[in-house]
């Protein structure tokens, strides 16, 4: 059989019209928080686009919406291979993150369809709900849910920012559904999505073929110190908590280059009290996020910055207390699926490289019950959770063509 | 003559009951911001002791009040030796900044008086509007206007915190006087202050000869990089403004200590944008606050922060601009005086050392005009600008003699 190749107009005639919904005046971004009117907007509008390509659309306890495609020659008793990602966005979102996961998966169904050709395995295309995480906490909600890693009335007595509750919200715009949470186990799962970093960019490389999620480890530090007059207390007399956020904020760089390999640290944020120019902080809270995909190494960045804030604690005379605000392990995809990935991308002459994601994907809920992996493509300068986000068309047609490889392989095709 | 002493159930009678006025609950502090009707209350039950004492009453138009006492034999055409300082608190004050150097005056005053003797010169007790800048910048407003440094006018069309302006405060609270300003030059100055620092306290010396004012140089740093996704941005492509800032707070007590003697440093604020744990900060606003006795230390201190963040903006390819927030040159005080306070202080069996002031203080405004100096007596904790601000009977008693015999060596002494 000759290699298909999707139809990149179509699909970015789809991304296009999405896009509109919750549209943000003067940029190409737009606003669709999980469960708002926008949300539900969108929502019909890629449920029309699934009806018309002849999917069965079951739409499950938490809002996740699946579309499955039957050819004609599919075996309706085996295990879909599902793709998918989200279409909700954080406020002032980009029109690729999630969407392109989702539309990219329709246009695999049409590619296949209209050649007249019949998968073995039924192709599903999800969406799930709140994967950004801006409206309601955790993000990955929906995923998390399918999986079964939240209980489905845990979850509907989720309280967003906005007071509202996430059962009665899904009911207000009709997206209770009544289809099973846990959801129905796939053969495979893999999601197509722009990296939201800038590492294929900088190294001009086509496609990443995703073979981990990094863990997460959140930690907020507290330093208490004590409060005296910038000019009438000697430095040695200070117990500075505004100088020891400092040392702390950069040791989280220093630790993170030293362990090295994808190991990443931040401190994003930093609030001094009373914060004031010629006052000596009493007190500091800052937050280091430190990240890897390889555990052991995780919980020695965590050890040694625990280490370096008891020693300064001593050294300073001040008290430093800690909060574990996170913490996730890292995850591991599917070896078999993400070589797979590496070889239809350099057999369609694109250049490809393993890679992990520094940020949180549905997919990595997949990985919890079945082979997934994931593509993904470039985002300029690194952009994303921002109207300017941006992938070209080029990008996206690469990441898709690979995405319709794998799921042919995976579905099986036949002659319709 | 005998050595005189002052009476110290007397001053803190005093000081008892002017903490009275716009006492806080529960505390032994108070809140007289200036010219609110608190400060208001302080100053009629001030000026009603003066008046006591036979004092003449002298309001000048930024509100000043100078009571100057003639005994017998005093020449009415010799300048004054003048002491004082101001009884304006922050909005969570303490009891003695400010009240001590006000009454300890009377207190000479009526030490003097009530043993039958007159001094040669006239003694003035002063207290000077807004000190504390908390309500009406700039600090030291009243003494600043009293030695000729801002105009009257100018002065009364400041606007405070709350949208007040001064010249308005001072009319509805009856304060705005007719007296000259600038006001008349004295012989000297003196002013009695709680250090408000750690350093007498923590070793045990009873009185500061204070021989100078720092210098200080407040810089307001903005740090402007890339905002990034912490988990996805590799540690090398980073333009962290906040870890920028994490350094420069390091770098600024790494400064004080190279530099050493009175120098010292402070990152007292920190501002992060967009501040979230998960996001590299784009933007970081921190600000320097570097006071040293020696101007050249001083301006060598700020040239090596500067380098320090130029070199940085190159390393991390970030911007970074300054602002100059406020610079003020050292002050020196009268080296006859200050020798003078080290004498009496030895000769009453005291401890001394000569010592350097970390806050501003009316008295360096009247260092512009005429001999200067100051006693510093010891702050608890080194707590000041704080209800629980305090100093022992003890020592402010041990300061008040010395003042005494200041004035009186300076005032000279006859019997009346």
């Amino acid at each position: 059989m000759d290699t298909l190749y999707i139809n990149i107009e179509r699909l970015c005639g789809r991304l296009d019209e999405l896009a509109q919904v919750g549209a943000i005046d003067g940029t190409m971004g737009c606003s669709r928080l999980a469960l708002t009117d926008e949300d539900a907007e969108g929502r019909r509008l890629v449920i029309t686009w699934m009806r018309d390509l002849g999917m069965d659309i079951a739409i499950d306890g938490i809002g996740n919406v699946i579309g499955t495609w039957y050819g004609s020659k599919t075996d309706q008793t085996l295990p879909s291979v599902m793709t998918g990602s989200h279409i909700d966005t954080v406020r002032t979102g980009g029109r690729f993150d999630g969407n392109l996961g989702v539309l990219a998966g329709l246009e695999v169904v049409e590619t296949i369809a209209e050649r007249g050709l019949s998968p073995a395995h039924p192709i599903s295309v999800g969406f799930f709900t709140g994967e950004e995480g801006s409206r309601y906490a955790p993000d990955m909600l929906g995923s998390l849910v399918y999986v079964g890693g939240l209980g489905l009335e845990s979850a509907l007595h989720i309280e967003g920012i906005d007071g509202t509750k996430v059962g009665k919200e899904l009911e207000r715009i009709d997206f209770r559904g009544q289809a099973p949470c846990p959801g129905p186990v796939p053969k495979a799962f893999l999601e197509l999505h722009i990296e939201q970093g800038p590492v294929l960019e900088a190294e001009n490389i086509s496609i990443g073929a995703v073979d981990s999620v990094q863990g997460i480890s959140w930690t907020q530090i507290t330093i208490e110190g004590q409060s005296n007059h910038a000019g009438t207390t000697p430095m040695q007399m200070r117990h500075d908590a505004g100088w020891v956020a400092g040392e702390v904020t950069s040791f989280v760089r220093r630790l993170a280059n030293e362990i090295g390999g994808n190991q990443v640290g931040t401190v994003g944020k930093i609030d001094l009290v009373p914060n004031l120019v010629n006052v000596v902080a009493s007190r500091a809270t800052l937050t280091a996020d430190l990240r890897n995909t390889d555990d052991e190494r995780l919980k020695e960045a965590e050890l040694r910055l625990a280490n370096f804030c008891d020693d300064l604690s001593e050294q300073e005379d001040v008290r430093i207390t800690s909060e574990i605000l996170a913490r996730f392990e890292p995850v591991k995809f599917d070896d078999s699926l993400v070589r797979e990935v590496i070889k239809f991308s350099k057999s369609l002459k694109l250049s490809v490289k393993s890679m992990t994601s520094g940020a949180g994907h549905d997919a990595q809920m997949f990985a919890r019950i079945c082979p997934t992996a994931m593509i993904f493509v470039p985002s300029k300068n690194g952009l994303s959770h921002n109207p300017d986000e941006f992938t070209s068309q080029e990008e996206i047609e690469n990441g898709s063509n690979v995405l319709l490889q794998m799921m042919i392989q995976l579905a099986g095709l036949n002659h319709g």
